[in-house]
């Protein structure tokens, strides 16, 4: 038979990074596409010794249906954390546990927008983050990225002329997949104009435990005075990004909405992992298992720039991430990002096409993504000078 | 700040029986009113000696980011569960894993019905999919619900009556919250009028292993000749609820929208525990794990059948399951049922009033749904009591 979608599924395509994972399993394929993690980054023995211990103490509340919130402990250290960490969580905000950042986010936009309403993003911007606001019939306005964040003219410009903006979406520290981390004064100057415009931001940090290098900048949600800040954050980057158990700090009136949509969506977050995490966090030393984190990814940074800089030709830009898993590389226009994409995958070397990261689907892109944290040394050095034998091939 | 919430959420409440759950806390408390199954029927060792290989032999790929569709060999087994068991499955059909039976139904409505679109559903039926449907911005239908299954009649002036009607929502095995079980001849009715009106029904049925009395009765999918039937399951009553792992059987067309749908809810479900549930039914004994459960339920419905026929007066009726988890009880009209909800929480006896039920936010109900699958013998034996003797002082 044939069906009849809704409108605002009908059009949409499956993400191009989940749909290249799939095809990963080729002999000899080398991965700059995923986001996944460094397998060394899951502290695989504590948590088996804190799931055995469960299975002892609490199997029963760990295999029962529990709370849609999140299990209590956990989210008392979460707020905890957040506070110390990244001075998120006013008097005002409630923190809640959601099946992975990702949900956080399309709870979000489920909670605040009617089809129709526009989303506001960084262009390009995180496609797991963009497909969910079309999957909720969202229309998706991007806003010019800098060196140092978001273009603020542009953004005013994009919220003056768009009176149905109800959420404005933003990646700030060690942007997907731009890699680059805005700066404190377009922070102050965003939050401003989210002021000015009556309108919530969307402040996704799953990087922000993953600074390798440079200063730490504050969070917008830091400076958030009057609860139009909506955090998201995520275990997947620091313990395991198969659990998918993360988190999201709000003004309280928003959480109470964003639980009622949760509970229709899963119930409830995976109750034995969110136990796991809380054990973790009580009886381990997660900052020096986050710090463990960094130095592997700072090296992994490293090579791949060290080889960036030895292999590309000069008209090949990148950014130098200063955190976070990956980098963003730009051709020159001369060269046909299409042909490029298709001959680096005839090589097995497996990158993501920018265009996949567009806010307009139909615009095009000479950038592709570049992800650092979950290839070998050896694959990252041969990885970037089969990409650059291609460009210098058909320069 | 006051948040403008989409139309759809702004006036959706938590469901009543969450809310209820939060409540349980009070020493002495008796519950009826979860849907919980049976710490018992929770296998702990196995899953702990399961949860422990993993961590041995596959830690890294239980921990890392996985694919949307499901585990693989966890498809593979509950495809081929299903079609051994309830002749789920044609050619044209895909299954995937779903986080708990909730997310498949949340998502079959996401993926066909735009705000303003109909679904029509039993009345009463199950809360948690009603407000998936509302938090979508579908209207809700209710047909009235007989004691064998919906009635075929009042169907068809449903169908007539709502051109936008896109879905048919029905548990017709051991109904959630009446506890009744549709008849095959309904069955094919209710299948012929979807095609008549071309119209896609999801079949829940998260109970349908939880038979103890009576005989089978063929699944609707099982009839599906066109893929217009979607089947929802879960290993909540079978294994786990706090895993979150549930399953969606339909046409692969549907499917590829569902999973586009899925990846930007949670990307995909806990890997881990999908790989728990595949182990242990490779290699272990789920059938005969099965039917230690429904000996469980039989004694624990008799046990409440027994007090109920012993204690409460001939004016009140209640529903006799031949399977699943809640059975369904009636006052008198003479009877105020929100007094008479008062006053058993007073006594700390929870039940969840038939109002959470209604398709129709703004009906009453003079019923009530009794669950038997959490409290002990003693418990349903002391808690009937106490219900009987309020309906008897009210009387």
């Amino acid at each position: 038979m044939e069906f009849k979608y809704s409108d605002k599924i009908r059009d949409m395509k499956p993400s191009a990074i989940r749909e290249i994972f799939k095809s990963l399993g080729t002999p000899g394929a080398i991965s700059f596409a995923a986001g996944n993690p460094a397998p060394e980054s899951f502290p695989v023995d504590a948590l088996a010794e804190i799931s055995a211990d469960i299975f002892r103490s609490s199997a029963n509340a760990a295999l029962q249906y529990s709370v849609t919130e999140g299990y209590p402990k956990l989210r008392t250290l979460v707020a905890e954390r957040l506070k110390e960490r990244f001075s998120v969580g006013a008097e005002f905000d409630s923190a809640i546990i959601t099946s992975g950042g990702q949900q956080g986010i399309e709870l979000a936009c489920k909670v605040l927008c009617n089809e129709g309403d526009t989303v506001i993003a960084e262009n390009p911007s995180f496609i797991g983050a963009l497909n969910a606001f079309r999957s909720l019939g969202a229309n998706i306005v991007g806003v010019e990225l800098e060196d140092d964040g978001i273009s603020v003219t542009a953004l005013e410009e994009a919220l003056k002329n768009n009176p149905r903006a109800k959420l404005l979406y933003l990646i700030p520290t060690f942007h997907n997949p731009a890699g680059i981390t805005m700066s404190l004064e377009k922070r102050r100057a965003v939050y401003a104009l989210a002021r000015k415009y009556d309108i919530v931001i969307i402040e996704d940090n799953p990087y922000g435990e993953l600074r390798f290098a440079g200063e730490e900048v504050p969070t917008i949600k830091s400076m958030d005075t009057d609860g139009r800040v909506i955090y998201c954050g995520s275990f997947s980057k620091i313990l395991s990004a198969g659990m998918r158990v993360g988190f999201l700090c709000a003004h309280a009136d928003l959480v109470s909405k964003i639980v009622v949509a949760k509970q229709v969506e899963d119930v409830h977050t995976n109750i034995f992992f969110q136990m796991i995490c809380a054990e973790y966090i009580t009886r381990y030393d997660l900052d020096a298992h986050i710090a463990n984190i960094r130095a592997i990814y700072k090296h992994k940074a490293t090579v791949m720039l060290d080889a960036l800089d030895r292999e590309m030709p000069d008209c090949v830009k990148f950014t130098r991430p200063e955190g976070g898993l990956f980098l963003w590389c730009t051709l020159p226009d001369s060269i046909d990002p299409a042909t490029f994409i298709n001959r680096a995958k005839e090589a097995l070397v497996f990158v993501v096409p920018g265009v996949a990261f567009n806010c307009d689907e139909t615009a095009g892109s000479h950038s592709f993504r570049l992800n650092y944290s979950m290839p070998s040394d050896d694959e990252i050095n041969r990885g970037v000078h089969i990409l650059a034998e291609i460009i210098k091939d058909m320069l």
